[in-house]
């Protein structure tokens, strides 16, 4: 963790423009520059006015920096070139406008590919897929300015976990899953020359490396490498979590922890394959199961950070209500009260990695240095304040 | 499987160059195009005249056409520079001299590594591992024209199944696995164009499928794609055979199986991961155990050779003395009698799947069309025999 620490040299100077020699000042961090995120899914019916939810917007803008918006296909165009575009729009003006950054996710997948999509030919969909992320990419920039550019290629063209297979698995495995990640880059690079791309992916496996390797073989820029961690099956603990950061850091790009799920209930049987099967009618969160989670996001969240590779970190899931199988995976119960884990996480992100208002003293030049979690803070002095930024540190 | 039998049209002459009219010939097969193979390890010492095993050569040869040699290369070269380069020519010979074909399996491969590597720098293998690439191929042309040009490339860069990591790992783990087949492919080709060079992995997941969509994408020539079976865990069954060959097909190239193996005894644990974990002191065949192996060696081969895109197949053993693991995997037993297994396999390939000696009559213009089994012919008549082959049928 020491290594995420920045630092600083400041020269304060008065309203005269002379060196602030000696004196008191008082120092606070706004933001972090690491990204600590959640999905904003809960909100689209706010931000549309449809539903109100103070109580937990509070707790999500309290600890989290970036949210994960809800960009799947079959919702976001249940009908053709009806794109539910001014909605998420919406959405994502409401995050931006308390401070927030905006990912979209994702521009090609899969699941949730709109079923009016299997009617046309690979040819017409391979046009439409290429239209709809121009469409978005474009509609949305510059607030949102992340995006899952393709998501779980390695399993994409031999997904058969459903009755009728869907358009894009065709795609996948007509053309290859080089050209699909290609396509999916390229358009999206095109109309966001800056957005932040990943290639998103919960295999974790050497299969993901060796998808990776080839389509950096092929050269397609990827600005990031998202890793899945859906852990309903249970927490990882940090001997294989640090192993799965090494294999992926190889490749010298960022890592973010795109989906990151721990549950305060019981776990999913280990022998179940594809978690979408397994969906009890029933999964309580429990008292055991919440000071477990607790424990474990501490756990997480410390080796995660403490990986010079990761920049982002997305929990997936605020609230139990309408979690991903129903699962006990948020940090706030379905009463609204705050689970152990939240409070844990706060502590962290906002307590023992964040600089609260702190007076520090200039020294005889005027300088001073301030040590803290690479971001955005303030300098208050007399009445006046200032800004600066403590920059991340180079990585090896 | 009847997609499989080809056939050809004769014009039969006789001697003075009329046609053999509303004749009796007599036709029968020499030889498979497809190759039925086996290791061709036990016969190292008898080429080298140290040992005899005219049973089990006899045993060999009256099913198998085609020879996988091990050019493992801690065995190879054990003191650096000096290969063993004679043994195993005078092996390869030997069995060329008897009609087999010859495979060298395998020129890259981070298990078998000599040590000697451990010491070199990176750039100092890649030079010893290109040099020893090109001399094995031109050491042993034309006699051997098939290589495993790299072996379990999916794990190579991240294999950990040993207390010092060997210098091929090192090397895939620093190059990518993508530049160590290209380099491994790079070498073998320059030194033999008109080699088959193979890609061969036992793991047959999407990761294997990754690779090869990473090593086609980079623009590196595979002629055939090697798929390992070593089932000490149980048979596939056919389905699964089904279901992984037509995953590996639609790369369009070949399909070798390359290492194939099913026990006449008790099998090995499924929680077993990496096979060389598990090596009782006593593992042996046993007459239920044989009865098993009899019926799934049909059962597997039928499926195999009744897929268009298998060319090869190359069962793991003829014997149990000296097996990989100590498993009852041969198909002879130590005491030199075949089991059940052997007599199965050659009624397919020398039987069912086979024309023996068979009187056929040419039409009224001298014509006659043969069906069988790709491969060598020869035609028989009035005490002179001419030869000729039926071609593989084109695939879809």
């Amino acid at each position: 963790m020491q290594d995420r620490i920045g630092e600083t040299l400041l020269t304060v100077l008065d309203a005269d423009g002379r060196p602030l020699v000696d004196q008191d000042v008082v120092v606070e961090q706004q933001e972090h520059a690491f990204s600590f995120g959640n999905i904003g899914f809960d909100f689209v019916p706010v931000a549309n006015g449809e539903a109100e939810l103070d109580r937990l917007a509070d707790l999500w803008f309290d600890v989290f920096n970036t949210a994960t918006l809800p960009f799947y296909w079959a919702d976001f165009e249940p009908e053709r070139d009806r794109p539910r575009t001014e909605r998420l729009q919406r959405t994502a003006r409401w995050f931006a406008d308390r401070g927030a950054r905006v990912k979209g996710h994702p521009l090609v997948w899969h699941t949730l590919a709109p079923d009016w999509l299997r009617e046309l030919t690979t040819d017409e969909v391979e046009g439409v897929v290429r239209a709809r992320i121009r469409r978005e990419v474009t509609d949305f920039t510059p607030v949102v300015d992340t995006w899952d550019a393709i998501n779980e290629a390695v399993i994409m063209p031999v997904f058969d976990n459903e009755k009728h297979p869907n358009a894009i698995t065709r795609l996948a495995l007509e053309r290859g899953r080089i050209a699909t990640v290609r396509l999916a880059f390229q358009e999206a690079r095109a109309a966001n020359p800056t957005a932040t791309l990943l290639l998103n992916d919960f295999d974790m496996s050497t299969a993901y490396e060796c998808l990776i390797e080839g389509v950096l073989e092929a050269g397609i820029r990827i600005d990031a490498l998202g890793l899945q961690s859906h852990m309903h099956q249970g927490y990882w603990g940090e001997e294989r979590t640090l192993a799965t950061l090494d294999r992926f850091a190889r490749y010298g790009l960022p890592l973010h922890m795109t989906e990151t799920t721990l549950l305060s209930g019981d776990l999913m049987p280990p022998e179940i394959d594809d978690l979408n099967d397994f969906q009890p009618p029933s999964w309580p969160s429990t008292p055991d199961g919440e000071q477990r989670q607790a424990d474990e996001i501490v756990r997480h969240y410390r080796t995660l950070v403490g990986h010079p590779a990761v920049q982002a970190i997305t929990y997936w899931g605020i609230t139990d209500v309408g979690a991903w199988l129903g699962a006990p995976a948020g940090l706030v119960r379905p009463d609204g009260t705050p689970k152990p884990a939240y409070d844990a996480l706060r502590d962290l992100i906002k307590g023992e990695w964040w600089l609260p208002p702190t007076t520090m003293r200039t020294d005889q030049t005027g300088h001073l240095r301030v040590r803290g979690f690479p971001g955005d803070y303030r300098l208050h002095h007399d009445g006046r304040t200032t800004t600066f930024t403590i920059p991340a540190r180079p990585t090896a």
